[in-house]
């Protein structure tokens, strides 16, 4: 978020103690490595190289997806917005939490990708979508013919925007439901790896497995300077995301530095070490926090992120010392120093360390 | 709606007892007469008419506004697409009531038109918007920066979905909080006719002079055969609207047959006479059903449609009798005989005759 | 076109000797008396009345093809407009012709419906497109695989923009092009009912059997107040048209009005007389001009418009004689009085009376 | 372009003798240490960063241009696209050379962005247009009122498709012409830096004192990972920018790695050795092809390509030595040995060496 447009404690005057978000942190060496050594002579373009060619091996690999197609991209929003519009016609409803990021931080990409579709906005504790909720949803978009938008694809984000994550069995359901009135279903998994580090379970079985068509793997929050995959179970799509990105200006003419950074990646299950890393430190946060007096846990802490609120002047206290997070929601309002609590999001990422977060504590134990 | 894509009673074969909808109605013999009249050897195409010259004077006169630039289409999705796109920007929030027409029953035409605005949905009794949601979800837009789309046009819908009229302090309270944000404001007048003529207040009152920048102003629901205007009090839009209208396929070659409609319509009053008509019959039909035991109003009746549930046997003696309207909301399944009250929509047109309410409310009466 | 932004000839101070547009005529008699006689009492909304029932049987019995989905519209545009996107997806090249509608004269209407399709235009005389053009467009947008846009429709139109007509044979060649990459393909025929009438061929052989799968078959040029229909070979376009048409605002709830005018265009080839009516005046016409020292004709002669030169002087006695027309191209001014030849579109209609065109031709014969 | 598609040579045996394009070349080793410096702790997202601080700064000096605004994007297609549609309405003409990358290689990106814009072509030798074809094509969009797309801006590319340079007072005749009508002028400058190399000018004359609103400055092609600054001179489009390139997913989150590329591409003059490299070796490339009987230069070699014909046989040798390069146009089919010449693209990058040039002119040279 834009730090000069909102509320939240923003005086980035200090490298540590920042909590604002995981796309605030370095890339992984092991990530810098790999471009550093992608830059040697001549290489395909567009795709046409050799760290792309092993990387899809091993997302084949990984997916126990032997036919999954996969693509590269360098940010989340163009992962979901080329993904949707592949499951999408211009007159769709895409059902998807109110507090999902395709609703509130892409400046209507799924809209301006789809050609139009309408998001339907489903309630659920933790941003994660309740079941009849959209059931109902659904049923209620197939009542009025061609009058309004029609059915369209199902956005599950998991780990969701509050931190939670959906186990298996709970996106499965999901998108039974969807399967039922034969549509397909998209997961904003640009903190997939959290989620797949935190159920230790099969990357298969928490996506096509549960259902998934396509998915939108994220790296750029968990390690590298820019890279996401977009891994397409239904292959059917595949010809059509590779004219839709290439026509919005995402297909890499150097793509080489996408590939070997996401190549990379997968090598040693390094995105599941970086991930499970960041949720043992919001782990570490939480536990912290929980022993002060006067904080809230506000979701349960189950990727990288601890949603939690405390007195005003803990959070003056945290300003004065240079802590950076963001108050959630961004509509509160940091003025004062008393007991009022007041929420904050606070993330952290692989290289967060633990000393971070014990002085962070500190300064909020003063309360 | 689709007759046959819903639960509603659609049997369609008389022609009396029809509350299905204000555009199942004919048209008024006036706007007959005057298509019939404008057939005469050549005419200017496109809007160049002697026609259109007159009516455009006479909705200056009407609306007191010199220099207002007006515009007809056919259809009011294409009225209130075409407007709404003009007052906004593809990243555009459009601040709507979450059961308005272009919502609901559009297939998405204000998201294609303005190339993918995002609904903002606002919650309000009688379908009318609560200002303090407005309030609160114009700030919240403003939250984000560059991150989520941004603040965008307002759009009041009078006479309501739900039958139910704003007065012009009510559209000013809303048209206020979206100037206080520099924001403009459209008015869906689908049943403009309807609302001024409950209001017996001037056109004027009810739109620019109550911060409304462009109006839909309805004719095919009240007695045309297809007319509806585009009143622009912005005259800056006007160049805009006219582009919109022709790459739309809105633009009418042979054009004098549309201003003739309309011109007839606002000669001596007619577009009020015939919504007062429309008006007075739907209170007579409230009264009727206020009476009979069971029936329970929903929503005031201020405009050409009455809202209200009565038991389900009811239903099934007015469905048998030819009976046509819809079950509103859709959702509601007819089926049984019971007591348990179904709820309907009864709308009633220019034509409605007095014979047909009170036969309709003998109907239900039996109950 | 509009008369003010042009040097074309526009004093519109006589309603004789008028050659602007087939559009500045009136509607015919039947089917005013065919909208008269629809007003009665309730009718089905949105496509659900009698009279379209009526028009799409004799639209599947006129072009023997019973399974023929017909969808009516009021406008050109709205006709070829949805046609195309029915048929492409937003990264689709249109095969057309350079001086066709879709390109000249829709304000980008294709490339809105479509999501951004791109109009690949060709060469051809008399606004028919070669043959050789064609194959060479399609094999070069298949060179640079996903760099480009893909391969799409074919578009012809027919009568063409110059007045000239395609047998069906020629027709046959372009869309067997077009098959043979697989593309399917659209005939503009908003003067469909002039060609038929010139080749006095049936309406299959000129359409489906000539590898047509989508038709814009006009009404409003030829005698009706505003109607146009699509007739969909393809079933499984339609209901994509349907959700298109309502998208886009062009779906009319009182839509028996185009109906009942449709329904009477077909009955007892009312579309075909009133063509035959309109094409005999140009044939005069053109017959009458070709008698003249000084006039060149430029295009055949096959449809309802006659292209042809004269001395500017002749120009300068047609219109202060009150004559309307427009040069042709628009890029000539009219100024001098001279001799050197200028160009002009002379457009007849259903009504044109003898008269009128041996008058025209005197005045010029002054020359 | 993707080698499987083409009739090109596309073997990618070896690492040398490679002329397929400056983007199949490797990074500049300064644009490499400049990401691994930027790789340190925590930096604000989104370009709140300071290696874009430090980055603006030398753009506004570089360009003397004090107030531009510069944006950052990884690809020249978004950056192409993104400026276009923010000098355009959807409505709008797109003046370009038919052979300009905007039009064949973007797969209709620009349509995309723009909501369907037209691009309308223009001639010129060697992809520069010609002044009285802009001037005629301008007119033309003028003439037909509401009835076609309106005029818009101009795109020019500098250097050309074709490996030509326009000059300051070139760029100026034709933003001139466009300026006269009020419209903007955008630069395609994807090979800026060759141009400026080779024109010895300074960036503020071949750009904004010339007339550009906006600027694609290319970096990818010339030794950046992929990168591309879109410097806007015309400082009210900004926002707008801004909110266009976060909606279509081109705002990068951990953008300190764009930023640190182009900060480093400015440091010195780099980007303008680096051009100079390029355009040297083509000079070397096209001196050496010269000397050799049966090669004939097609274009000017005025930036760091060179276009060429040879004898088929001459091909043959070189695509068994391993050769990489397209032929150009891609609709020439490589069969046969003799001596029948075709055309050939060879594209020299920052890390061409004298040997492959030397070697690869031998190859030709036993023709």
């Amino acid at each position: 978020m834009s730090p000069t447009k909102t509320c939240g404690i923003s005086l980035w005057r200090i490298i540590d103690l920042n909590f604002a978000s995981d796309n605030a942190g370095p890339a992984a060496p092991e990530a810098m490595d790999a471009i550093a050594r992608a830059n040697t002579g001549y290489a395909g373009s567009y795709g046409a190289d050799a760290w792309m060619e092993s990387a899809t091996s091993k997302f084949r690999e990984v997916f126990e997806s032997p036919d999954a197609a996969v693509y590269l991209v360098a940010t989340g929003t163009a992962a979901n917005s080329l993904s949707l519009a592949c499951l999408s016609r211009p007159w769709s409803a895409i059902y998807c939490h109110r507090h999902s990021h395709v609703e509130e931080d892409e400046c209507g990409g799924p809209e301006f990708f789809t050609g139009g579709s309408k998001l339907v906005l489903l309630d659920g504790d933790h941003a994660k979508i309740d079941p009849s909720n959209l059931e109902r949803a659904i049923e209620t978009t197939a009542l009025v013919g061609v009058h309004n938008v029609q059915m369209g694809p199902l956005s599950i984000t998991n780990a969701t925007e509050n931190g939670a994550v959906y186990s298996c069995g709970e996106v499965s359901e999901l998108t039974s439901i969807a399967a039922r009135h034969e549509l397909p279903s998209h997961m904003d998994g640009a903190r997939f790896a959290n989620a797949v580090a935190r159920l230790r379970c099969s990357p298969a079985d928490l996506s096509w497995k549960a259902g998934i068509d396509i998915l939108s793997f994220g790296g750029t929050k968990n390690g590298l300077i820019g890279a996401e995959a977009v891994v397409i179970f239904d292959k059917e799509k595949a010809w059509e995301f590779e004219l839709r990105r290439k026509r919005a200006g995402h297909l890499f003419s150097k793509h080489r530095y996408l590939s070997a950074q996401m190549d990379a990646y997968l090598e040693d299950d390094l995105w599941l070490k970086l991930a499970g890393r960041a949720n043992r430190a919001a782990d570490r946060l939480a536990k912290a926090l929980q022993a002060i007096p006067g904080v809230q846990l506000e979701h349960p802490v189950e990727a990288n992120m601890v949603f939690a609120s405390w007195p005003r002047r803990g959070h003056r206290r945290a300003a004065n010392a240079g802590a950076k997070y963001y108050l959630w929601p961004f509509s509160q309002c940091f003025e004062g120093d008393g007991e009022e609590p007041l929420s904050a999001r606070l993330v952290c990422n692989w290289s967060t360390e633990d000393e971070e977060i014990d002085r962070f504590a500190e300064l909020l134990d003063g309360s």
